[in-house]
């Protein structure tokens, strides 16, 4: 603990970035002079008390190893979590601080998986709160504290260590410049969630609105209603969702090459027309499964399977209807889409599409070579260049530790909770990919409150370890980490 | 087709030695006196006659390229299976060919799924018949059928494509000295057998011995009767299959190396040792668990958790238990023992330990290299030596391209056949893997014979698939692959 006074200036900031957080929650709490008030005015004037101090007195050092920036990444959620957890324990709506914990870490890893079995019994300020979350972590609520830090080397590694669409800055050194990508990115992230909110406002309140959109563009999922989207059954809404959730789902930087007219970068990027291509290849054949048994009429097969792929794939989790009613061979489309999940740099967690696509591509560069042409070199190309050996080597990784913590993930819950092996592998799957809902005991009907405390634990986990796109949860475990 | 001479000749050698297998269970069929005899006289009289002049009359040319070997490995077995297959029909206990051919197939490729109903009603000649095909299958039928062929080049190449024990013999020219190890590994198969059957005899008759021991050596797990290996409710029984479950899944290449006292060699072999390791913690797990639920006593636990840990594992498939109604913590760890196989060079399929340690490492190596030490070298060291880069391709591509296909499987089985996620993918697994029973609709107390049609012929595609080690399946698809 060298760098002790560093540690403290962070942890006094993710404090009161946090607190200044909840002064909208607290707003919304006076505007509807609900019962949950006085729960946010303990939290906020205590942590303030606490991070204020700190943040202040330990100003001057700002120097902080790679190692500091994993860790800030990583214990920066519990601690974050942690205090945002505060305000449902000291209403009393959630009275296990596991509980909430599990719901605060499920709101800012956007997964959406929630303990609550009636959401709707919440007070109005403790829903906004509870979305707010997926609001800020979708791009990275710490990135966003580190814009309060005035030195910029401690950004740079968190962003790097943290995934969020700012992962595309990766190997330059964190200039000015960079500080203004990580600006733009926020603000195409904002205007999104603006311009949903206004198309949602015909069908909703703005209240309702905000908290979708928040759960939306994030690719997040919490709802303020018990039957998610299917609450407003409109297919204006559930259409619109449909196109803000595919938004998400992009990498941001394309939108930033958008607004520059850059259209050839767009045309050019292999994930992108992958990402699309299985979009519409999935959204097709649940489609036509439901349509061919009679669920729905061909209008509603095609609006309820698009919106259940692209909620599930983008790792987003809303719901419109209980998809484990319909046929299976529509289910295991969706199981699939859990598999997928979107571009890299975009809003979203799961596998990501341009981990298959390079790993595709080095598959069938490597069979060639061991059969047929022993002395070619296998080249990966991505937006028509090569990529470095290197980034092969982490798809190549992150592709396989994810298939061995859902299969040892699913040895725990069965064990932890006696799940059958469906719910166990399920839960570790919603969770590690941060979809929200999964199959069987963590189906779409169901919620997560009857998890067991460590089981809940467990999952929370593995919801950070998804959204830290495991590599920054599991570097901690090499002994050269520590050394470094 | 330039060489169809060679083609010709390959295709007469397998069903003159088709035909010669089938001489055993006719006998048997004469030894009882049953009404299957006139299946097998038909059967050996066509297929004899079919098969003697393409045998005698294209004997000179045995030139063969590199891809006629792999196509003969992949439909020389479908041409095997397809004649084999025939008896059932002919006698009308299988009155469907495509049932007798996934029967047959899923003899050869040592799966054990079964389309009977009722096995215990089939007549001695046929039932034996059914399990010789697992003694031919574990070793490689085509490289005995090889073992005829005059020249040597062929069988080099068939040895490489085919998955078996002769996988060891990889890299060297087909010389005297390789078809001399072909023959010790064959040695070595049949004195683990007839040892077997030796061990077994003191509780079953010498005819059920025989096929019991088939089922075992080669990893299959054909039983002649409805409850599998739980029929002779017998510990003895129970703890001999174990053993030779276990020996079954060693490399056949250490066995060498016993008889030569090389005990060096088995004490260094990484795969050996990571086997045993797994092995003894999920035994250990299932049989805790099991203890732990009062689902048995503390010795039964032992036996029945080992029995069925062993016998997925290896992907033989026997039974002694119904083990759906065990807790979900000892069916989670079953599943997770489908994935992992035995050793390579062994009689098992599935993805093997060797890939995984092969995988590893890899992956520990790569983390390192791309977090902490960019500039070092990712070596992977396997039986204290280092082993070549495209070893390492091929280990991750095949676990990749397993996962692939247990995933697209799955969706091709619940569009077929209306089948649940869970059962779904089982049925893949359990072929892919060439394991029999699953879970679900293929699950312990089931049979494979309410799956439609096109599900089973998909389904022997998979065991095909799973036994041939994919690439030769999947080479096929390369368009290199043809104009080699």
């Amino acid at each position: 603990m060298r760098h002790y006074r560093t540690w403290a200036h962070v942890l006094g900031t993710l404090l009161l970035v946090t607190a200044g957080a909840m002064v909208l929650p607290l707003l919304v709490s006076v505007y509807y002079g609900e019962d949950d008030l006085e729960a946010f005015i303990v939290t906020i004037t205590v942590t303030t008390a606490v991070g204020l101090p700190l943040w202040a007195g330990f100003r001057r050092e700002q120097k902080l190893r790679a190692s500091g920036a994993f860790l800030i990444a990583a214990f920066g959620w519990v601690v974050i979590g942690g205090v945002s957890a505060v305000p449902f324990v000291l209403h009393g709506s959630v009275p296990s601080f596991i509980d909430a914990f599990f719901e605060m870490i499920s709101g800012y890893t956007t997964t959406g998986a929630t303990i609550l079995p009636d959401i709707e019994a919440l007070p109005h300020g403790l829903l906004l709160w509870r979305s707010e979350t997926h609001f800020l972590g979708g791009m990275g609520f710490i990135t966003l504290a580190v814009l309060f830090l005035p030195h910029g080397i401690i950004g740079l590694r968190l962003f790097r260590a943290e995934s969020s669409p700012g992962q595309i800055i990766t190997k330059e050194r964190f200039t000015a410049r960079n500080r203004d990508a990580m600006w733009a990115l926020w603000g195409i992230y904002v205007a999104l969630n603006a311009l949903q909110v206004l198309l949602l406002l015909p069908k909703m309140s703005l209240f309702d609105a905000l908290c979708h959109a928040w759960g939306t563009v994030s690719t997040s999922g919490f709802s303020t209603y018990n039957s998610s989207m299917g609450h407003f059954e409109s297919a204006w809404v559930d259409w619109v969702t449909i196109v803000f959730m595919f938004l998400g789902g992009v990498s941001f930087m394309l939108f930033i090459s958008a607004l520059r007219g850059d259209w050839r970068r767009i045309q050019r990027d292999t994930e992108l027309w992958w990402y699309a291509a299985i979009l519409a290849v999935l959204c097709g054949g649940v489609a036509l499964v439901l349509w061919g048994h009679g669920t729905y009429g061909l209008l509603d097969s095609v609006r309820f399977g698009t919106f259940q792929v692209m909620s599930i794939l983008t790792t987003t989790g809303f719901t419109t209807a209980d998809y484990e009613l319909w046929p299976n061979g529509a289910q295991m489309l969706l199981y699939i889409a859990c598999f997928v999940g979107a571009c890299a740099g975009s809003t979203t967690s799961g596998i990501k599409v341009v981990h298959y696509v390079i790993l595709g591509k080095f598959m069938v560069g490597a069979v060639r070579k061991i059969f047929f042409q022993p002395l070619a070199v296998i080249s990966v190309r991505l937006n028509k260049e090569r990529i470095e050996t290197s980034a092969v080597h982490l798809a190549i990784c992150y592709f396989v530790v994810n298939i061995f913590l859902v299969l040892g993930g699913g040895v725990v819950m069965s064990l932890l909770d006696d799940m059958d092996v469906m719910s166990a592998m399920s839960s570790v799957i919603a969770s590690l990919m941060n979809i929200g809902p999964g199959f069987g005991e963590v189906g779409p009907s169901q919620n997560w409150s009857g998890i067991s405390d460590a089981g809940k634990v467990f999952l929370t986990w593995n919801m950070l370890v998804g959204r830290l796109e495991m590599f920054t949860a599991l570097v901690l475990f090499y002994p050269s980490f520590w050394r470094s």
